[in-house]
């Protein structure tokens, strides 16, 4: 393909992604192949002479397309919303042309240091603790995903707890590497058990214990000083070494947030536990001064916060923001030097090389979309975008409070979200949780709208939530009165 | 940014790209900034107001676009190459707007089939053991980077040596677990002396040790199988666990190729040992026949296989293709299912659920211009593309040849890659590495071509290598010729 043939195919594209966009309603919103459809569609190796891109594009547009779930629908209702825009899309555009894996500042400095002053924007607008940004001793940094995050910290956490609080109590060296391999199969995470998923799987990964802290109704879910006082004296009290710990600034069930100043008090005792806080979806709403309370407790004490940007605020995926405190704590565990990555810049500790900073060496560069949305929005339209899709979601809370007949809410609805449950007439033979249950199937077969259910404590519910810069009011409104209309059918 | 702001915008930036394609040469390799330039370039907070993206543009292209070092250059000689291409870019256009986190296979079902039919296409194209195929017990799967493969593989190989090898013994859950906590401590990892760092990386990250067996200049820097057994009997005679191998097609300093088959030997009385093949660079040749000898002794008995298709075959960063023999290995360490991830086609077992082939949970559609990319190439293309860079990089080999009063090469050229020293004149009061790190530091100094320099066995050299599909011959014979002629004038 040479550079007219790419500037047809690329113009050809756009108007394809702009004709997608102004005709999403009209498709599912959620592919409607079976297992293996692909498989059936395309030969079996690679082909051997050179296609035109005109026939790749028919078939992407025939055989791939209808193979996509299309999250940014009005009628995607599931998990948490993947925003992208067309800024954000310019950004990736430039980001694969000027493709380059900067894993050094040399590598590619604007991809650094644009990096370092987008993520001071975005913490200095999100009103985050001083203590991360880039002047001082913290820094932020551009993730893949919140998971990646919390391994990250938590390898970062784990190292720390070996150096600062086992091996240090011993004198030589032979001491000290018995006492860090008698102290590695006590370590222990933790988490409340309403945490995403990402934290136990970073366990298994950093190869240490797991244990998700109970959580009540009565506490809106959130984790609480006194569950975690009690979890970790238990801990201690079997010699188990609690070294880090997720918060969540909402879970990804309910959008429950933990209690962050009871949570700081307890933690006084134990320096050394490292405290991460998954703000994954929630903390695009703290660009909004009136959701800053979410942030009440929180101080300086906290070691991580990351949210995702390619959730709910424009960017596409990936772009998963991660703050740390204490920059040094991730390189003491992350750092590799070999001869072929010296130069002279990186030796005389003038730039930050990000490679120190994340699992993988190399990485894109993402930064530029952020820059790109940041600018063509503004805070003005960011602040915007979140409270128009907040408020869309929370028409479909106010609709369901008004059927409390038919409907319960199990958890306070917060940003958008939604999670409820369809209730069984009493003196029924079926229980509400089946009947939740009968009627997401039911919702899930139809495919006219796309919604998570999930298990909260024994409840079977159904999460309704928006974030997509396409949703409107009038699909919400319909999208209620389907959900209406199904729940009333089935228990009838 | 409404609908016709960015089609008026995206035209634009695809003709930037071309544009800056077509006058590469005119500019600086290496970004000719200084640390913290663009700090002071850029206002402290975000802009409150949208901005026309006109005008965002003028500030990438005045302040950004100075700042980024140019991969695609011609003159760009350094680390190994990290293509991109014209239909990749197309790939993550659409990718970007059909953004999703594709961790379930209903998230986006073409993500998931596209992905393991592409890989498929790729490892027949490649000649890889069909243990690898996802037709069997094995699979293809795309990371971000060939150091998120190591780590994912090595995690996988940790937990089942704990099982297989360890907690196998025992009978009680207690025992069990006692044994694993004994056994973690002692686990090493090994690569030889020349493997990529990010083998020693992972084993920070999984919380192992980690030892590096040396290689030597008369073995042209591979791991043979006798230095593979010296060192594994003598971590063995002191307690430790030997769990996990990368054996490297093709090491970053030199290309060096581990003796595949006499490995294969060596660990055949250690069967609960995962090898890796680290193919970062070099995998890429594959696809052409002459070059498949490479895999000359793999045969079916190794556990894992990557090679980065963003570094040398035309896709951009990233694009990491890992190959399991059996995927149940990975999903065995890393799959955790909490109830808002369930649905019915996965509980079904009908699908592969991508996340738990990985350490973060979602992912980008990346096989989407891995396809764009080998139809509009076909394997015909691909392969030109391999052997004319290929070629033009065995053009310097010849030109350093052809000088060996003035320089030395200090291990067999591979695959376009040379490694040469600047030979001090006898009697000389300078030795052959001061006087090649003096060449070096000029050349970087001068910017005219960017090299990397490394240590190999003590013996400071400049690696020369491309890999640009921008690459030409002439660029190629001005370089060799600049080298020369700055090699002459240090040396006098």
């Amino acid at each position: 393909m040479d550079a007219e043939e790419y500037r047809k195919a690329a113009y050809a594209s756009v108007d394809y992604i702009i004709e997608h966009f102004k005709t999403m309603d009209e498709r599912k919103v959620v592919a409607d192949v079976e297992p293996g459809y692909l498989r059936k569609l395309l030969p079996t190796e690679m082909p051997v002479e050179p296609e035109k891109f005109e026939d790749v594009h028919k078939d992407f547009d025939s055989k791939i397309v209808p193979g996509l779930t299309n999250w940014h629908s009005p009628n995607f209702l599931a998990f948490f919303p993947s925003n992208t825009s067309y800024p954000s899309m310019l950004g990736e555009l430039y980001s694969s042309a000027f493709s380059a894996p900067g894993f050094n500042w040399i590598c590619s400095p604007a991809m650094t240091e644009l990096e370092t002053i987008v993520l001071d924007w975005l913490a200095k607008q999100m009103a985050l603790p001083k203590c991360f940004l880039s002047d001082g001793e913290g820094m932020g940094i551009i993730q893949g995903s919140a998971s990646e995050a919390v391994i990250t910290c938590m390898v970062a956490a784990r190292d720390r707890y070996l150096r600062d609080a086992v091996a240090s109590k011993y004198e030589t060296e032979e001491e000290k590497e018995e006492a860090i391999a008698n102290a590695r199969g006590k370590l222990v995470a933790f988490a409340s058990d309403q945490t995403h998923s990402a934290t136990h799987k970073a366990a298994l990964i950093a190869g240490v214990r797991f244990i998700a802290i109970p959580t009540s109704a009565d506490d809106e879910f959130a984790l609480t000083g006194e569950k975690l006082e009690t979890a970790l004296s238990s801990a201690e009290a079997k010699g188990l070494l609690p070294f880090f710990l997720t918060a969540s600034m909402g879970t990804t069930a309910v959008v429950a947030i933990d209690r962050f100043g009871e949570i700081a008090k307890v933690s006084e005792s134990r320096p050394h536990m490292w405290k991460h806080i998954d703000a994954a979806y929630a903390g695009a709403a703290l660009i909004c001064p009136e959701h800053q309370d979410m942030l009440d407790g929180v101080g300086d004490s906290y070691d991580s916060f990351d949210m995702n940007m390619h959730k709910w605020l424009l960017v596409n995926f990936d772009a998963s923001c991660m703050y740390v405190r204490r920059r040094r704590d991730l390189a003491d565990a992350l750092s590799v030097m070999p001869p072929y990555l010296r130069n002279s810049v990186s030796d005389a500790g003038l730039v930050v090389d990000f490679r120190d900073y994340q699992l993988p060496l190399g990485r894109r560069f993402r930064a530029l979309k952020i820059w790109f949305v940041m600018r063509a929005y503004g805070a003005k339209g960011l602040q915007a975008h979140i409270r128009k899709t907040r408020d869309i979601g929370q028409l479909f809370t106010t609709r369901v409070q008004e059927r409390p007949d038919l409907f319960a809410i199990i958890a306070r609805p917060r940003l958008g979200l939604t999670v409820l449950q369809v209730l069984a007439p009493e003196g029924s033979a079926t229980t509400t949780n089946d009947l939740t249950k009968k009627v997401a199937a039911r919702i899930e077969k139809e495919g006219h709208l796309y919604l998570t259910s999930s298990t909260v404590h024994g409840s079977y519910a159904m999460r309704v939530v928006t974030g997509s810069p396409w949703a409107t009011e009038e699909a919400m409104e319909a999208a209620y009165k389907y959900i209406e209309n199904v729940a009333e059918e089935e228990r009838a």
